[in-house]
């Protein structure tokens, strides 16, 4: 395994812990940062030094996967992990595959990987079931994706979590120049998720927006006194308006 | 209780329930809607055919708040259940309080009143007291907040479930047209409220914009088709960067 960033970090203990899988190294960088895994695995930071092995999964930036991958010259299967880059970026000169989990990755929280999305793709029909082994070994879903399938699918993730959390955000910073405590918003968060998966979240849309109360929106555009808040209410708003039309 | 809102059926349920509150009886302007619970307390659609009752709660649309009071002609407590509308628009005549629940609410979806947040405001000492206690009745947790501060909550619950169920609906949308199931997604939706209640929402960003990664950017604006899509990806990675500046 290459690489520890924040996936990184989960591969290598679920790896492992699994009990099929035998994690032959840990490759990083920096080798400061994996450190303390060498009681568990071989570590390393010299690509030249890569062990053999079946599969080499690169948990590595976007951005390095190319360059990490043509210095690897290896002749057997290496998957990148990443939702928005084609599976063709791989220069590894081998067979080539992706091992993409639909999930948001923080080295310090801890995650199950039960029943989690993993997108598959490989060149080899062979290649595709170890990858479908694999996910399975982690108690994972795996579905076959290709690049382009699978690049939509990491948009998508990006309006639910990365934009979805910028709200969180937004709403306790809200609440806390007005001396709320973010205490009092955590129920409402985890419902807002709840009820979207239970009933999808088309039919659990609520609010002034939906329901054209301008009243409520004029005042809640007074209260705004950040020009970067008032615009992100308005294009909401506004966004929420011409889904319902 | 007067209304059979989302709200109104909630309370209806919870009052019936609890153990040492007695739900004299339930109005709404439309008796259809609220016939099915004429075995468990008694109904009306008649303002000036009300009960006596140590209070009235309010659970009518924001609009018809003052309207409704003004008709109730009461000198009891009476409260409304509006994060967005002050005590005073009340006109009862008589004392007035607010007893309002922080939370989304649907008829259709079941919800419990454990540790939920209820905000209380009332003019009176004791009447405080008794709201206190009917939060407390229900499993939930009251605090007291004055009409302004509770503006601001509503507002910040606004940015959290309205605003960031419809990123969640966009996103499935984006999936759906790409016939990627929602199943995949629900991960995705549950670990982003997980993870900002664990860390904090400002802890838990991750993404293309927090990590200025221009080149993902700008593959996403290239699949999104529609302007409306495009104007939110554009409008909340600006807001991210911003933030992070």
């Amino acid at each position: 395994m290459l690489g520890a960033g924040n996936l990184g970090h989960h591969f290598q203990k679920l790896f492992h812990e699994a009990e099929n899988v035998d994690l032959v190294q840990w490759y990083n960088r920096d080798l400061n940062a994996i450190e303390f895994a060498e009681k568990d695995t071989k570590i390393t930071n010299i690509l030249t030094q890569l062990e053999d092995a079946d599969l080499y999964v690169m948990a590595v930036s976007d951005n390095s996967i190319a360059k990490v991958s043509s210095q690897m010259n290896r002749q057997r299967l290496v998957v990148h992990c990443a939702g928005g880059v084609d599976m063709k970026i791989l220069e590894s000169g081998g067979r080539k595959g992706v091992f993409y989990p639909l999930q948001t990755f923080t080295k310090s929280h801890e995650l199950s990987f039960k029943d989690l999305p993993i997108c598959i793709e490989a060149e080899d029909e062979k290649d595709k079931v170890t990858l479908f082994n694999l996910a399975k070994e982690l108690g994972a879903l795996p579905y076959e994706m290709n690049s382009s399938q699978r690049g939509v699918l990491h948009l998508s993730a990006v309006f639910i979590n990365n934009f979805g959390n910028h709200l969180f955000n937004i709403g306790n910073k809200i609440a806390k120049s007005n001396n709320i405590p973010f205490e009092i918003l955590k129920p409402i968060i985890l419902e807002t998720a709840k009820k979207a998966i239970a009933h999808g979240p088309e039919k659990s849309q609520t609010g002034p927006a939906i329901r054209n109360d301008e009243n409520t929106i004029k005042k809640h555009l007074d209260l705004l006194e950040k020009t970067q808040y008032k615009e992100l209410y308005l294009t909401l708003t506004a966004s929420i308006k011409q889904n319902n039309e």
